[in-house]
């Protein structure tokens, strides 16, 4: 498993972090196979959508403002129900294809961590399974 | 890693791929593992729901249409905002599990292709990862 | 293909599941890999979120009453649309990454059964997938 760090900047954000995994597939020699990247906190998560025009990260966070209100009558205590809520929605985690030796994404699509309780430290998780034939050429 | 060809023929629109998909797995002889779909666009994407009655797909549509309006105080200039949104509100990938040659799903269970911003023609990538047995059956 | 029982009590309810899973884990000796889970029913699926402070599940399930009433101009005739919009909303499966023989979550992390149309007697199906060294001791 391998570890990938993220410092986010503001209590919400879409940090791209295509590039970075994009360099964990090569670095490793990561053939043919799945990458499942996991974000072990529960007020940030993953997503993928358009990485091309930075108004679309806009427009969905603040679609999920809208649908999911910072204050509200919530029972948590800490003030991120918000969070918490919004990180179900999306899910904690992304499968990805890796063939041919790259990270398989449609031509606008990036993957994106996305901050709804920061700014934070934040960790991801990263496991690689490959086919027999990839796998025994890292044994 | 296969790949599906979709043409849709609305706006929006919940396709069941479950046949092609079921028939990707036997005409491979994908017998024991986990079979990766991902749709590689930002305005559709994909989910599992109820495929008997199809009011259901009509209910879920609807649905989505209150949460996320077509109109509405977008920055992106394409019209297709809420497209995007409910794309990563649903996700972009499914992880399907095979078993005994053949794709688990539930009694009442369908995958569908959602598409939110066409007709078009739509792809989607598939990758299978079996257990050693089954890879090595094939190798 | 492992299953697991789940017994709700409420039409509502997230129920942790986190400890039936590490022992799904431990007692199969998984070691370095994928564990997939699917919820084979429409009407209710899986998270991951804050396994510390019960409220934040009530939260939860709040903000979901209030984005898809369980009253509305459904066609669906069976009385539980919202059930079905809120499974797709949260998503059928998790994969989940197994390292150094443990399910790996987060500090605060819990994997929840989501209920959405009980009481019922439920289902999960979990697939596990390897390493080659960790299949191999299987095999």
């Amino acid at each position: 498993m391998d570890i990938l760090n993220i410092r986010t900047g503001r209590r919400e954000e879409m940090l791209s972090i295509t590039r970075q995994l994009q360099e964990l597939v090569a670095d490793n020699g990561f053939d043919e196979g799945l990458l499942v990247v996991h974000c072990p906190h529960t007020s940030a998560c993953l997503t993928i959508n358009e990485n091309a025009d930075e108004s679309v990260v806009a427009d969905i966070l603040a679609a999920l403002r809208t649908l999911v209100p910072r204050s509200g009558p919530y029972r948590h205590a800490e003030g991120n129900s918000d969070a918490h809520i919004k990180t179900s929605l999306f899910g904690p985690s992304l499968t990805l294809i890796v063939s041919g030796g790259k990270l398989q994404l449609g031509t606008w699509q990036g993957v994106f961590f996305c901050e709804f309780d920061g700014p934070r430290s934040r960790r991801l998780w990263a496991q690689w399974l490959g086919t027999i034939e990839n796998d025994a050429a890292r044994g």
